[in-house]
């Protein structure tokens, strides 16, 4: 099973990015197919654009794994317009999840194919994005680590938007050290690494919302992660967090991606919505019903609530999660049925989506108990604490690890 | 005539922001009516806010102000809801242009009683805002200073907000050295005066819309000071500017204001219309009419816009501009007749509202020939030039006070 807690990088965390060209020399990159890669057409898994003039340039971030040494061994499967957690894809099919070879499972999205890339080792990182959760939700339930950085931190040039609020470009790795060096190419800066011990960490646990259904795999492997975590010296608090109950009406009126998708999508959706998957052009066109009042309200409340949480979770240094409440369901329980499909959709996205509507960063690390399918523990916290929430995630690897 | 050079305030630009009770003691300051000052009704200008709770805290600014000393003789009259740049107000009377003691005038606005009090010397500092240029308009047109700083730079807190996109709290003066004191003060900041020598600048004159229709009188001052400015060594050169001439495309779907105050009025002038100034709430209503995803599309037009016009400007040290084009109507001319209150509010609107898409920043400096109605010179650059724009506005006052 994937997931240890090695880096596989050639490059140790103090590599520096200064000399960004030994970092990644020789690694095998994958790139999701909504970054720009020159002479290259970016469908973002779609056929509506498979026409369209091939890429001038690579996207920064395609640019900057380049200059590190990245080979870049291919372009990887999506969800169309990554408007999804599931991993479905009808035109190009959907990459099986590596986790479990009795059962076709999904992968998690819209990152399906860069987990699976990195999970079945074909690359050792996995270019992608998370709008609401998609590099996290496929490394989840595949068994690998997902690093959402904030999302400021790296440059979206040269990508496909699907919500230009909430979309951050990010990589899938297979331990924490190599999300790091990862970070440090994508965001050409520095990781200040504390290394403060678990023992002087105070860590929170949100009882609102985040432990909502969860199936009894993710909720013995969570248990047992506090409790590892617990005995390793950390302090660990369940706090309310009332706040993640507000966002269903935050978001009533439509979402941020529903509006910001359609405001690009809408003149090539409204030529040829017949070549789009039914169910990613059904949450597009939701966004032609709001307006812009309604829009402006929704970031002033945003903005509002982002402020109540940062203070609310100032003096912890990150707060823990399960990244998805269920392990990875059999692709033929969703692909034909819209009711179920969605549900899953809702209950994928749920944990995750909190972070990026926090305009936060989290980290997904695989915290399964021995010969269970993929679970993923989530750390995370407000804007710009990726430092510390790294720092913090080497330590819980490392400590969750012999259970692995 | 007003406009002098000299620093009306006690304090030098030496004045420590470490020690802002000094700077403004015993100073009279002005408030314009949609700063919430403790145990007083915020109005606006309107009378729909007339029944409304006191607040209980002075907005930002005006709490700044307080601290360093100022005494706060009044409220000021505007614009209802700041919504427009001729001045006029029905509910509470439309204060008269000092300037002209044979015909009554419009001050310009929305500030428009702010400019009044400090013209007339009832107050030496009018606290007010710049949405499209309610601080440099009424500051030409009565012949005083105004200063509109990276809106950023000052909280809006407090405030009755216009478009947040646009809003500037910023004030009108009787001199650029007191604009420099007041808008440390307000933005609680250290202003870096490089004191720059004028023979040392490279400042550029947009051929573009800037010039349009002036009148005889703003025509000649304009050159007049162009004149005076090299003969003090500066170097001026005419440039094009095409990018301002793609504003009006940019801004066809209703523009930022329409948007921004119908989110925040629309419960309001749903249930008070006619309560509203006809003319205020017809603009406040085109609001309605625009899509989320017409005002996402605005949003990135005008990113694109602004990145394109900083590069352009980058190599200036400010741009001179008429600050509007005319100079102040008889009130009888605009009061009742729609048509021509609207071609005069937007060639008020006209030059300065473009800083304001810029999110940049503006002074404006008396520059009228001797017995001469008032005329504004601007002086202007993108975001976070504030220091740059000071420090020239400096020499600029200097140059051309012996010709006032």
């Amino acid at each position: 099973m994937p997931g240890q807690a090695q880096g596989a990088l050639a490059s140790p965390p103090t590599t520096s990015i200064n000399d960004p060209a030994l970092a990644l020399a020789g690694i095998a990159v994958s790139v999701k197919d909504l970054f720009d890669v020159a002479g290259q057409v970016t469908t973002a898994g779609s056929t509506v654009l498979a026409g369209t003039a091939r890429a001038r340039a690579d996207a920064v971030a395609v640019a900057r794994l380049r200059t590190a040494g990245a080979v870049l061994v291919g372009r990887t499967n999506m969800v169309e317009f990554a408007f999804s957690g599931v991993g479905i894809n009808p035109h190009y099919g959907t990459p099986v999840n590596p986790a479990d070879t009795s059962t076709e499972r999904i992968p998690g999205g819209s990152s399906s194919g860069a987990a699976v890339s990195v999970a079945t080792g074909a690359a050792l990182v996995g270019l992608g994005s998370d709008t609401g959760g998609s590099i996290r939700i496929p490394a989840a339930l595949c068994g690998i680590v997902g690093f959402k950085s904030t999302a400021r931190l790296v440059p979206a040039a040269g990508t496909v938007p699907l919500s230009t609020s909430l979309d951050t470009v990010c990589a899938v790795t297979r331990s924490v050290r190599d999300a790091v060096t990862v970070h440090e190419i994508l965001s050409a800066r520095r990781v200040q690494l504390a290394g403060k011990p678990l023992s002087s960490c105070r860590i929170a646990v949100a009882r609102t919302l985040m432990q909502d259904g969860l199936d009894s795999t993710v909720a013995h492997a969570f248990e047992h992660s506090l409790r590892v975590l617990r005995q390793s010296g950390a302090r660990i608090e369940e706090i309310a967090l009332e706040g993640l109950g507000e966002l269903p009406a935050i978001n009533a009126s439509g979402g941020l991606s529903a509006a910001e998708s359609y405001a690009w999508h809408r003149k090539l959706i409204a030529g040829h919505e017949a070549q789009y998957d039914p169910r990613v052009a059904l949450r597009i066109l939701r966004g032609a019903r709001m307006s812009a009042a309604d829009y402006i309200d929704l970031l002033a409340a945003r903005q509002n609530w982002m402020t109540r949480m940062e203070a609310r979770l100032s003096h912890f240094d990150a707060v823990l999660s399960p990244t998805v409440p269920i392990v990875a369901p059999p692709i033929a329980s969703v692909l034909d049925h819209d009711d179920e499909f969605f549900r899953i959709n809702a209950l994928l996205l749920r944990n995750t989506s909190v972070v990026n509507m926090l305009d936060g960063c989290a980290i997904s690390v695989p915290c399964q108990t021995p010969d269970q399918l993929p679970v993923g523990l989530m750390l995370w916290h407000a804007a710009l604490h990726d430092d510390t929430v790294l720092d913090l995630a080497l330590q819980v690897e490392t400590a969750l690890s012999p259970s692995l």
